[in-house]
């Protein structure tokens, strides 16, 4: 027999164990479910059809009476829909934003309803918890892969599919649409294209335009797929995938990603004193062959043409597609919050705080916080709880 | 006739206007002549035989008696010995740092020795200013291309190849070694190796060891050459040569050169709005062409291997070739100032930092400075007159 102070001591024990796994007991967290939402003869921003769309969609919480509590979540580039939870009580990892979605957290799923969609062209079309549309899908007028014949579509295409997910659902307005990096492409451009719809934006790790550099730097995720033979004009579906190229070309993504502070801790056993490249030239060091291991892994799902469908998107994107950067912003009514990390490489701080600094020129109200750390890009992801105060609070 | 008073004035602004061309009378500028070395059986880092060596060089200004007036200048990855002056009046450009070395400039040729050697592997075998040994010189045991039978080269390398052609001239000891980015490597190599011959050394744009990011970061200039078919495993002397991959890793050096700052501006005409790229998914932005173009300018001398023995040899580097950084830089006696450019995203100032601090920490005398401007990495060529004071102080 325990005595009833021991007794005592153990459940307060236990009830601060729990709370610190947070609701980890698998029986109070709500599971995930990938839903599909489909539409037709949809019509994109650069003037054509798409005979059938469909795309996956998961939502965390619950949607009020009012239908007043939405936040949509928008991805990034590498990723989907699967911002928070889990599918299965098994799964290794939760949504990659677990850390400010859920019960109680940031983005609180107790008050919000959180709405996330796959985009077109997702750059994993084979992933089964991927439901997209684009040059993988079979065109209903062939029977057969579009490849190439997809069309040209844009972050405006994007955030029009997302639309129609939110207008199936009876959501007049959204409390706030969220994205990191990819993500707040499409957040900016739904204040800017569908003012009356949103109250709040925030944009992580983002851009408001793809500066020429930024247009150049992302063409070499594409380069080395349309070198690559396989590729064949984007016709390989019926013959060997272009995966050499896709594998460099995730490389690049990944590497891109990230600040040498983390590539060099991580990676900290590969040394520019490694013999096998000294005495081989056809050898490589420890860390090229782990990227090459990692990129050979990420293409498992992924597909050559959607990749550069992907890259295209981002290439064209200015928000609110006007003539310019200031007058795509003009319409914006929406409260902003722009959350550039300080070491990325990829979209650099000065980005964000090009299009805050042209809100607040307009008299709108917008605010700017960099998130710190050693991840670079990436720190939209893995650093994001360092903001989820002020995320919170944004929120209100 | 003049009067005296305006032809006075008429002489003073004459001597003005000269001397703000800054020699450009073509009779008072000494032309650059490009000179070949050779030795036989070089003995490299790796503990390989090359049979024979020949390498390009060229100096300015006159060596001494004493033969203690001699500064070398060590190239970086795309360049050569051509650090200054003109082969030819008519030639468009001088040498890429002809700001700072010349007669009355920061390394005044009034009073040193000049000399500059074209390092073995150089990108530009073919350029018919560069003499230069590697995967693209004859074997003369097979009297066919080395390939991939060319052993691995390091910096080291190089500068063993410097010290052949330094002693041949009779010079013992070097007033100061001065690089700019792989240029770097190799002077701090030099006060590491040969201490009791280097009194000065300065780094620009400058990195002391490959850190694993660095070594995965220049990878992706050697890939796309080895995804390329028209390789071969190195073996295309006699066929086609694998020029996508090589257009494609110099557009990626060529990018990552530069800061997006100066790229901004460069191709200002370039926009996300273009129309070709929305309506055709095969159409390229303005910006991708024009790199592509430059590109293949720049291909016309480079060779496929050379890129990759290039690549190999910087990822091999950790100055002084031992267990440790710390280790390496031990040895050091000269004087060390460090140049590196703040908006660089190739070898950021840390990589400098890094080494500058540990040459303090050890009681050396070393300073640091940074180069400011909007080129990034390209500010250790474009914007050197920055630090011409500095380095004309460091020299005295």
């Amino acid at each position: 027999m325990v005595s009833a102070k021991l007794q005592k001591w153990l459940i307060v024990a236990a009830v601060v164990a729990v709370s610190q796994l947070g609701f980890a007991n698998a029986a109070e967290l709500p599971l995930v479910e990938k839903q599909v939402f489909s539409t037709e003869n949809f019509q994109t921003y650069g003037g054509e059809t798409i005979p059938e769309v469909k795309v996956g969609w998961e939502a965390y919480g619950e949607l009020n009476a009012e239908k007043d509590n939405a936040i949509l979540i928008t991805h990034f580039f590498s990723g989907n829909s699967h911002a928070a939870g889990k599918y299965s009580h098994d799964d290794a990892q939760a949504g990659y934003w677990d850390a400010i979605i859920g019960p109680g957290k940031a983005i609180d799923t107790n008050k919000f309803y959180v709405i996330s969609v796959d985009t077109l062209v997702n750059q994993e079309p084979f992933n089964p918890s991927v439901t997209t549309t684009g040059p993988a899908s079979i065109n209903p007028e062939t029977g057969k892969e579009y490849g190439l014949d997809f069309p040209v579509v844009t972050i405006r295409d994007f955030v029009n599919v997302q639309r129609l997910v939110i207008d199936s659902l009876g959501i007049e307005k959204l409390h706030a649409v969220v994205g990191a990096s990819m993500g707040s492409l499409q957040a900016l451009d739904w204040a800017a294209a569908y003012p009356n719809r949103v109250e709040r934006m925030i944009s992580v790790i983002g851009m408001a335009e793809a500066d020429p550099w930024t247009i150049a730097n992302l063409q070499h995720w594409a380069n080395p797929i349309i070198n690559d033979p396989n590729w064949n004009d984007g016709d390989y579906y019926d013959s060997e995938a272009p995966k050499a190229g896709v594998v460099q070309a995730l490389r690049m993504i990944t590497l891109g990603s990230l600040h040498p502070q983390i590539v060099n801790q991580m990676y900290a056993a590969s040394s520019a004193r490694e013999e096998a490249p000294l005495n081989d030239i056809r050898a490589n060091f420890a860390i090229v062959d782990q990227l090459q291991a990692a990129a050979n892994l990420r293409a498992t799902y992924a597909d050559a043409n959607h990749i550069l469908y992907l890259v295209r998107a981002n290439q064209l994107f200015m928000a609110g597609f006007e003539d310019s950067l200031a007058e795509g912003l003009a319409n914006i009514t929406a409260k902003s919050l722009f959350l550039p990390a300080t070491n990325d490489l990829l979209l650099q701080p000065y980005m964000a705080k090009r299009a805050h600094d042209l809100l607040t020129e307009q008299g709108k109200e917008s605010s700017y916080a960099e998130i710190d750390g050693p991840w670079g890009h990436l720190d939209g992801v893995v650093s994001i709880s360092q903001q989820a105060d002020r995320i919170r609070e944004f929120l209100k």
